[in-house]
């Protein structure tokens, strides 16, 4: 392989999911198909952080303004949206969540990305995790947020991460509340898991 | 998402095998992660086209000499090696399966890449194929091919291909060849398919 295609590979690896073979079969697919592929998907992603950058407050994607100055903080649709309920605050692991919930259109207040989870095995530790930003807009004095509820999925990692921010978030005087895991809507209970059931169960309510 | 994003997802999923999902956590990784990821791909990409092209002649990649003509004939690095074979081709469907055989080191011909083959269910009939092209080349007068090696892959596609090249090369007087299929290197009998196994047998040599 030429030289050139195997730094194009090189580059590809570094996306999510992304391992060697397919990485160098997204290079020579460019290299062979039609020219405007790789010319139009190259010029977007070359200037794509000039138009979309995360949030500076939040982690969720932001769009830039028209000529905003690099030094102006950015901020999402969400965090500047006045009718969003500033004291309640949506954590969550990766965008992608964020995406989801606000489909759900359930959700009315405001969100905070991780960007990771705690992951011991991948060397992921509390360190890692944007923690000191996050206590600094739930006391912010000028909105302060009185209920954290925790989004991260219900999984080792997840629920780890869950109890590291409940236990950070704890002294700040706001109530943490945890999503609900259990059967999903439409779920076989016999094709569930078994830990799902369990907490399926463990997690019942009352009726009315 | 804002809707540089959605265009940026879009392009992705032009790329063999990234559905519209995939090809969302791209857009949305390149976008919070650090900002020369996105820069250094897409500067690559946007101009990959000036130095990798397919080989004019074969299909295969070629890397584009320092100054080239735009309307200068493209030839990759096997087509310009006088030390290959010209009278043995090796006809296969993808640069990826050239790469594949050339690794082997078991090849000392030419190449034809025929990017794609026969599918009647994705629509991909012989006039699809770079035929006419592979027939120059065959009956070439300066260089003439006595032995056009079909490789293929053993699966319904393949050989309904292999079957239209043995076909259209039949009146040229080249010896046209099949690749050999069976129980690969290594492989274990129990876990081989039925399919592989029976033409194993089929395709049985004598000893010595
Ligand atoms: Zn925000
Ligand atoms: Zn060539």
């Amino acid at each position: 392989m030429p030289e050139r295609l195997t730094r194009v590979a090189h580059l590809f690896a570094r996306l999510p999911g992304v391992g060697e073979k397919t990485a160098q079969r997204f290079a020579l697919f460019l290299a062979t198909a039609d020219e405007e592929v790789a010319r139009d998907l190259g010029t977007e992603l070359a200037t794509l952080r000039d138009h979309v950058r995360p949030c500076d407050r939040c982690g969720n994607i932001a769009e830039l303004a028209e000529g905003a100055q690099p030094d102006e903080p950015v901020r999402c649709a969400i965090c500047r949206d006045e009718r969003r309920d500033k004291a309640l605050l949506c954590v969550v692991a990766r965008v992608q969540d964020l995406l989801a919930i606000e489909r759900s259109g359930v959700m009315r207040g405001k969100y905070f990305v991780l960007g990771r989870l705690l992951s011991p095995l991948d060397g992921i530790s509390a360190e890692d995790l944007p923690l000191e930003r996050l206590r600094r807009i739930v006391k912010d004095p000028e909105a302060p947020v009185s209920e954290v509820l925790v989004a991260t999925p219900p999984s080792v990692d997840g629920e780890a991460t869950a109890l590291l921010v409940a236990r950070e978030m704890a002294s700040l005087g706001a109530r943490v509340t945890r999503i609900a895991s259990g059967v999903p809507h439409g779920g076989d209970l016999e094709f569930a898991d078994q830990v799902t059931l369990g907490r399926a169960i463990e997690g019942r309510k009352s009726f009315g």
